[in-house]
């Protein structure tokens, strides 16, 4: 790969609060790296713009900081948008399931990860957070697919090995075996070819604790420790599942993952709306994350997270698809559900109480906000050096198209204004130019006409 | 306009609840009539099949009736996702109104309605029912712009003269100028050339009870009677101004619109969300309608409306897309989040309380009401006769792309699995063809590439 000028306006996130518009050239490395980020008025930026190879952002495109989804399970994309109208044990028992056993096939899932893998590129996500399936080879399917495409993919292969709440024909028969999987995925994946510089990482991925026997969750703790590998699980999702952990080990979700030595750097907890304060400030002092999942919420938390809180206290926290308990793969998409489910948190939703009686004060956050989780707040909680188009980081990064579908970016517009528009208008028909690691990994239009 | 045979699957709606897809030949008359929906199977199906005129949809795609929009402030498409952190007075006082101010000059209007009108088509949208604002000639530009593109257009100018509420700049000066203002506009709309069959209507307009002197809603109500012109405002759309109606009349603003004559046959209420069952059973026996806005509610209402009710309830009820209280022009975006707000309003959304005491049981809506509500319910609700695609309907539909951005239909998908995948992912990407009045007014690709 050869060193990369590109000139244009590139949109970021200071603080979650703060967002940052300039016109720029970023002098891209060999490797990806961003080597210089130069503000146009400058004589550097005059000496950059001028050279012959430098590529020019078209004035009506922005570039952002490429996306995270921080919480996806690529098997379940074929049942994207169905049977959202059942309760979660049932959706899982009666669909989920059965689908994901249906991985012991890896022929199946080349088709479905390849076409996953190309929509997310489509809607931006530079970088993914996945579960895959109990499944060594299909799994490895997913990871070779990120790898071919260029995506930054985190593939997790699920462990899961109660037989109380796993169905005979899609868990691991025991602990041992669970684990002895897990740690052969890890270095299977780490051994890819084409994956010398990491681009694509196992993941440590315990379903949820109601799935796992306390020696695998325990097991799985030791390993992520002896191996140095990230964690991502579920966690205080539902009433159901809040309860059920409260019951079987007497402590919350959070304090329980802890216990395990699954709590660690990066480790990415999903949905976690019914964490309480002090679960919060663990999740912080461990240096892990919340994936807030606000389209699929709405479906089987029963709650919303209250994510204000969350940005206040600190707590690292980016955006989750969840397919197919969410059925968009956009993460903007779900960037405009978090302004609007953080609104119906702060009103309430129901119109026979009393205003005051309603919803909980001071709820909401802004399309400022919901920019930042979007693309710095998942790169950070994974710990992946990107998310604000600065030096030293790796170049992911995404066009955004300004006269496209309904997104209106005019060159007046200040930063506030075009996080606002970009969060409330863009689509996979806004993406343009899509780049990880400094490759260009999509074209400007990705269906031909 | 000739003869028209298009071959192919349809899916509509039967009721809420059941969704039909159907294999047929459409025969469309040289008035935009369908004159006959032959399913496949029959001895007439293979006569139609065999002209060589006939227009085969491919495999992939289907056709849906066309999209109503039943809540849209044409002059507030500039300002589509902004400002929406502001309460309801200041948004309209220090944002809403100033823009729709600008419009005495209607060159203004030009630009903003043609892309607007284009912009809707793109998204599906067959019918809409516009707030334009004060201006006549601007307002004009609006019904025009319709006409031009072929858009069903039900177009208001906009009536608010109440010193109190209105800013000085942007009222009528007294109840007099208001009514003869929209006298002489509906005689401008229905002589419109190009406007013999009737395509665009013209439609009496008080902005909200807040806004209009009694003098004013009277006059108006006694206008609508006599011309027989359909009526749509604001109503009951947050606490602070379904208590200013209380306060003002006694009365809730169903009440109050009925008593002032202004709640009649094809009456739209926007938002609506505090209305109680009583004022709910009025809309019904007036034939009334509701426009359901959930995305705006989440920014101005305060509160979800209870649409569970309003189906089982049987009152007439469609989606407004409320721009800019709500920024996206997508009905399709809508109806997602109907059912969303449906879920968030039946579980409640703050998880410090119990679940029993979180939120509103049975008020959940699913994917195929959501579907009713974007095609059959929003052409019920006005009255027009399309959102079935039956013979003596005008044919208003649009062509969906199953194999665009995230939509995969599937040959063996059935209609309720149409309908929960097209609401879930539809998007303009996935809008094809479009046609109203049986005539076609957009290209399967809208953008050159």
């Amino acid at each position: 790969m050869t060193e990369t000028i590109i000139i244009g306006r590139v949109l970021t996130s200071e603080t979650p609060q703060s967002t940052r518009l300039e016109n720029v050239a970023l002098l891209v490395d060999t490797d990806g790296t961003i080597q210089e980020r130069i503000p146009q008025g400058t004589a550097r930026y005059d000496v950059l713009s001028a050279r012959r190879d430098a590529v020019w952002l078209p004035d009506e495109t922005l570039l952002t900081p490429g996306l995270t989804d921080l919480h996806i399970h690529a098997p379940q994309w074929p049942q994207a948008g169905m049977a959202l109208d059942r309760p979660l044990e049932d959706w899982l028992g009666t669909y989920t399931f059965p689908l994901e056993a249906s991985y012991a096939d890896p022929a199946f899932a080349e088709d479905v990860y390849d076409d996953l893998v190309r929509t997310l590129l489509e809607n931006g996500t530079t970088t993914a957070l996945y579960f895959a399936t109990i499944h060594e080879e299909a799994s490895l399917v997913l990871a070779r697919t990120c790898l071919r495409y260029g995506q930054r993919g985190f593939v997790g292969l699920v462990a899961m090995d109660h037989p109380d709440l796993c169905p005979p024909d899609y868990r691991q028969a025991s602990a041992r075996e669970a684990l002895d999987a897990t740690r052969r995925f890890i270095g299977a994946v780490r051994a890819l070819p084409g994956n010398e510089h990491g681009l694509v990482q196992p993941v440590i991925t315990p379903r949820f604790i109601p799935a796992c026997s306390d020696a695998l969750l325990e097991g799985l703790g030791e390993l992520a420790a002896e191996l140095n590998v990230r964690v991502q699980t579920h966690a205080s999702e539902s009433d159901w599942e809040h309860q059920h952990v409260l019951n079987r080990t007497g402590q919350t979700d959070t304090h329980a993952l802890d216990h395990f030595g699954l709590l660690r750097d990066h480790t990415v907890l999903a949905h976690a709306g019914f964490l309480d304060q002090t679960d919060r400030a663990l999740v912080r002092n461990r240096n892990a994350a919340l994936a807030h999942c606000p389209i699929s919420n709405a479906f089987f938390a029963g709650a919303a997270l209250p994510v204000r809180d969350v940005l206040d206290e600190h707590v690292h926290c980016g955006l989750g698809t969840d397919i197919s308990g969410g059925y968009s793969p956009s993460i903007f998409e779900n960037a405009r559900q978090a302004v609007l489910t953080s609104r119906l948190l702060e009103s309430g939703t129901n119109p026979h109480l009393p205003a005051s009686e309603r919803g909980l004060p001071k709820s909401r956050i802004d399309f400022q906000e919901a920019f930042w989780l979007a693309t710095r707040g998942g790169a950070e909680a994974l710990g992946v050096s990107a998310g604000q188009l600065m030096p030293g980081q790796m170049f992911d990064a995404v066009e955004i198209l300004g006269t496209s579908g309904a997104l209106r970016l005019h060159p007046k517009d200040d930063a506030a204004t075009c996080a606002q528009k970009i969060v409330c208008h863009a689509s996979s028909q806004t993406i343009g130019r899509v780049w990880v690691n400094g490759r260009q990994i999509k074209e400007k239009a990705s269906h031909p006409c």
